[in-house]
């Protein structure tokens, strides 16, 4: 069954139905529906709810989501929201709001609360400090399994995990992890240290959090420790908090790619003019990129007037490079994204994708070559495809290291894709276009 | 510490540091360093590993990397892998492989793991049943704690996973789930009914895998259960697994959306043939769209023979549309990806998009007409302006509407990306362009 689409129910004010529905609904439909509505409209529907359904509603929207939320909310409803909330989503909503909000909602909540939340605060933004929470059961190698258990029965309410236990030496240095698995299947007389493993991932606090998330991911963890600067830890991040990082991350590089800013909240719960923002920067950036266009005809109008049938062929050229280059780009870019590859195999990425850049060329070449001489001349057939040669191989080139080179320069390498690529392609591909031209046909 | 190039230690043939390299590294960096490697030498490297090492870096290879491994191991290490993994995984690997290959191996695992792997190849290649693990540990709602925890100790070396367990009737239908958690602080002598939550996500075997997985990351589950046609519980997703398949359906999304189709192994691993072999297809029946603005223009070229200037804004022109409406693709791209958006929105997203698009035209319009009418006049201006206004708008309402509509009759939204837009923009655009020209030039 489809659900209902909540958001006609509340143009039709239909309340009734709608609570109906929201009696039956999953936490999860529920926050998918909320996603889907107007911004005007979220913060209506979520007081629809029931207050113990509401908070589980809220803690499964994106931060963008729930801010919209708390915009339509009264004070002490917000701040019991905020209370209940684990630290570290906590700490990422708080930092979405404006400061002066932020700090007023932090001193409402108990001092418990405030003081995990202004630790993980202290950690910057993108960081695996932000991300980790600081509520965590810890072990002893020198427990047995009994007294292990003990302690994890005593502090598991306030832990968000228990399923993997990190094993501690005594200045809190990680030693080792265990899983709740292996202490229960365990003899209550063994020690905690012979069923540690030692091989063990784990990350710093100022670590980028992509990184954590990625080796969260990477390694199948379910639980992945965090230590600060003197390799004590500090934190763990969980599973799903990590998902939910690469989902963002990903969404992130997706809207890079297609050459605007990432929006932060979901895409029908964003307003058009929201939307048109978050574009119109690049658009301008590029256009004023593609102005360069403009110059290299103006240098060839002369060609230009000489062969018109010229111009019939440069969208379908600079077409062409820009394709083979965004390629090319979207390849590199995920992975890197993935961690396959880095700035070390600048050398190895270009001399490949050089090779295939001419193997496509070629091959276009050869497939158009016939066509151009039937319907125009051999000369002009000849100049299309050599064209098509030298801007394929150009744009695999260009469209592999552009990326790398980005990430050098610390600029998220994302943005060197297909709007980008395509840009800078077309002028150069002019060039080559028309320097062939001018040898082949002699203007 | 940055890790050695294991790729150039291979070349040397200094196996000394390979094994000191070896034995100090963890396993995920060593499976990192496996797929950095060309596929004659993944296996070369994988057979240097210790016998103990070899199966936890071999679960962690993706499913094209494990592939080239066992191209270079003899039957006997072959079987003893397939032996150890996990039957989900198994499944996966063994699809992959050539009929007659996978089937010969079939037929030399023991009888069990042949039951399991078998019933898993039965489900469909994309679905929740072929993803889902048939080891997991059940409880019954009238089992006390006592009870369930001796079955779990009993059970839980066979299970994938202990922490999140599924309660059934007589019947083995699901009526509820609880976490170790639960059990473990619990008093002995509670039911196991009163500790289960009846709020449940489920999926069912022939559901696809990626609703599956995208369910498991937007309820921040650890499992989910997966049901057949009778609503009896036949297996279980764990979290890693369903990480797993949304980095592949990721990677695919980049790919098609970067227009070439996805690589099956790490980038780095593929061999040039191979990533020209992905590209090239695309890029011929791009260029076989971009013949199209060729006739175009042919038509005409009458007014380009008039006005050469008008040539001098085709790429700038066009690049702009196909700007825009990429722009627009990959927001509804992402947007059906994460399920925040579906057909029945179609009307909703067009109006918004169509907004932003005459927004973004205008805008940029704005921003060309003084610039062109100081360096060529007035009119030229407002042919380039009144262009992009409608070429935007019309990117926009293109850009976001096709992948839709490709859904709706079962393409792959992410083929409706920035190359494919780009170039279905490309015609129509020069079509308005043209038309522009013609009224306000009097041509």
């Amino acid at each position: 069954m489809d659900a209902p689409p909540i958001d006609e129910l509340i143009r039709d004010g239909d309340s009734a139905t709608i609570s109906a529905w929201l009696d039956q609904a999953s936490a999860l439909e529920i926050a998918d529906e909320l996603q889907r509505l107007d911004a005007a409209d979220t913060g209506w529907a979520f007081r629809l709810l029931p207050r113990d359904r509401a908070m589980e509603v809220f803690e499964l929207l994106d931060t963008g989501d729930q801010q919209q939320v708390l915009d339509g909310l009264r004070d002490d409803r917000v701040i019991h929201l905020l209370e209940e909330l684990d630290p570290d989503d906590r700490a990422r909503l708080l930092d979405e709001l404006p400061a002066k909000v932020a700090n007023r909602l932090l001193g409402q909540l108990s001092a418990d609360e405030r003081g995990l939340t202004a630790l993980l605060l202290g950690y910057d933004d993108e960081s695996a400090g932000r991300l980790m929470t600081p509520e965590f059961v810890s072990l002893r190698a020198s427990m047995d399994v009994e007294t292990a258990m003990a302690k994890i029965r005593r502090e598991a309410l306030d832990a968000e995990t228990v399923y993997a236990l990190p094993v501690l030496d005594d200045q809190r240095h990680l030693i080792g992890i265990t899983g709740l698995r292996s202490l229960v299947v365990a003899d209550p007389d063994t020690k905690v240290g012979d069923l540690m493993t030692t091989d063990i991932h784990s990350v710093h606090t100022d670590d980028d959090r992509e990184k954590a998330a990625r080796l969260v991911r990477e390694a199948g963890l379910i639980v992945l420790p965090v230590i600060d600067s003197e390799e004590r830890l500090v934190g763990v991040i969980t599973v799903d908090d990590a998902m939910a990082v690469l989902e963002e991350e990903e969404t992130e590089d997706f809207a890079l790619h297609g050459g605007h800013s990432p929006l932060r909240a979901s895409y029908l719960s964003v307003s058009a003019l929201s939307l048109a923002r978050a574009r119109a920067l690049w658009l301008m950036v590029l256009i004023l990129a593609a102005a360069l266009t403009v110059n290299v005809l103006q240098i060839f109008e002369g060609a230009l007037e000489q062969v018109v049938a010229l111009a019939l062929f440069i969208p379908l050229l600079i077409g062409t490079g820009g394709n083979s280059g965004a390629q090319a780009s979207t390849a590199v870019v995920r992975a890197m994204a993935l961690g396959d590859v880095r700035f070390s195999d600048l050398p190895r990425i270009v001399w490949r994708e050089a090779r295939v850049g001419l193997l496509l060329g070629a091959m276009l070449a050869a497939a158009v070559f016939v066509p151009v001489t039937l319907l125009f001349d051999a000369e002009l057939a000849a100049v299309v495809s050599l064209t098509l040669v030298c801007i394929c191989t150009w744009a695999t080139i260009a469209g592999s290291a552009l990326p790398l080179f980005a990430k050098r320069v610390g600029v998220d390498p994302a943005v060197f894709s297909a709007p980008v690529v395509t840009t800078l392609v077309d002028a150069t591909g002019l060039v080559i276009y028309f320097a062939i031209a001018s040898v082949v046909l002699g203007l």
